[in-house]
């Protein structure tokens, strides 16, 4: 088994447009970032909902397809638990509207950031029980499950760095999150796997094991982006790959050990690079890929 | 099997020193801090090595044994993996003194912060295997058990928030830490265990079961701080139990449920509460000890 060579060209790098979201420090439009990729050659991104939005998806569509662009995840769905029943039904509703927008626009998958303890986001939690917002999630995946597999739309399910387990995810290793499928998806039938983010998993000591376990069925999606020493912020303060300390090279040795072969998607909130020149930031990406990742 | 009940007073509160080392802003020395305590009938603290040098240990244990307080914990000892064999030995040597130290002051067990990439601490890791820091821990903690349990030491690891994984130890859940304990202590002959500190371990889905798995014999000391969101500072911004979203009545019935009769000791890293009158912040730990532990 032999790992894919990166060093010669960036065929399997994406972009994540989180990462070139602010460019100067200013908002830029969706259909501009994805200009900005076709221009230097990249062939995939991921999108956030919000981007897409703002210009409109069926001009997204259609710009992705006169550039031969795919995606490699859609930005995202989730943020199941609530705290009444029209706060749930929203957040289904919701969810509903991610995969129907993620099918327009052809993506392989669905990124789910599940959520947590309602309230947390805004500082201040509606309750307090993990063990309830994980049970909320849960129901909550499975109704998702149902509509994405009518519509033939992959659930990725992201786990995220236990620091974001009050206000964001409260699936927090890897080895949760696959135990969140099996359960959902018994039989393997498919539908349902994960994003493996290695920001949110590189210092789990049981990584390589549930990598092995989730195996190609279950790998729907990998991210990139460094852990700095120090780390200044919780959540805006990652660092371009080579930056930290994260070993990308042996984390992709094990995904594609386990039947991984898709892209590496480049996403970095960092308070730092969205304060650079896109091209700038792009062209950065497109180095590093082929020296660290 | 029913929990101890803390509401009534705070025989099995514990005050780990770094809560208090600053007060008003200003360092205050260990024996003001054992005064502090005393007044109030607090009944055990858990020093630092660098606090007590300060004031000399001979001087403290004889403070401590007048006010008739025990410790609930030294700290610290660890910090093993090193980039030469120079550094290393000063590891293994340094953790002989602490062994020495803790026995001096006849503390119940040393707590291990392990460490992890050396260098990573002052901003530029020497290297980026947590592999090999993984290894290099489970030797240095070997070398360390030997000499304890020569002296009749035991040795608590405290498994570290994953957001300390590249700076401060590589050793991040109970799970990991109980399977160090195992490894080197298969037989559960003694003298190597765990300290259970809510702010690092309260996201882990695994949390109830480990600690069940760990029982009385492992189960070596307990920490508390809370969860504050937001959380502003990876190392300084821990809340006041009472503050932030950690369930800790939930924590400490697993814990009596798997045998530890231990104290409580809160231990809170804060810019915050460092800035307040040290009474005040003493008062206020006994009363959310009574209150929310």
């Amino acid at each position: 088994m032999t790992v894919r060579d990166f060093s010669q060209d960036h065929a399997w790098l994406s972009i994540n447009t989180a990462t070139v979201r602010r460019q100067q420090g200013l908002e830029v439009p969706l259909d501009r970032i994805v200009d900005q990729c076709a221009e230097r050659g990249i062939r995939a991104i991921s999108p956030w909902r919000d981007q897409v939005a703002a210009v409109g998806i069926g001009r997204i569509a259609r710009q992705l397809k006169a550039h031969g662009m795919q995606l490699s995840g859609y930005c995202r769905g989730g943020f199941y638990p609530a705290t009444d029943a029209a706060g749930w039904q929203r957040a289904l509703d919701d969810n509903r509207r991610a995969i129907d927008e993620a099918k327009t626009l052809d993506a392989p998958c669905l990124v789910l950031v599940v959520g947590s303890l309602p309230g947390a986001v805004e500082g201040q939690a509606a309750y307090t029980s993990l063990a309830r917002a994980r049970s909320e999630v849960h129901d909550g995946i499975a109704a998702s499950l149902a509509y994405a597999r009518s519509v033939g739309m992959p659930l990725a399910i992201e786990p995220l760095h236990p620091m974001q387990a009050a206000e964001r995810s409260c699936i927090n290793t890897l080895e949760q999150a696959l135990d969140v499928c099996d359960a959902l998806d018994p039989d393997q039938i498919g539908g349902l796997g994960v994003a493996v983010d290695t920001y949110h998993v590189w210092w789990d000591p049981k990584l390589q094991a549930q990598i092995g376990r989730a195996g190609q069925r279950r790998l729907l999606a990998c991210h990139v982006s460094d852990w700095l020493t120090p780390t200044r912020d919780l959540l805006n303060d990652r660092g371009m790959v080579g930056d930290g300390v994260i070993e990308f090279k042996r984390i992709r040795a094990w995904m594609e050990a386990a039947g991984f072969a898709g892209f590496s998607e480049v996403e970095i909130f960092s308070q730092t690079w969205w304060q650079r020149a896109g091209g700038e930031v792009l062209d950065t990406c497109i180095a590093r890929h082929r020296q660290v990742v």
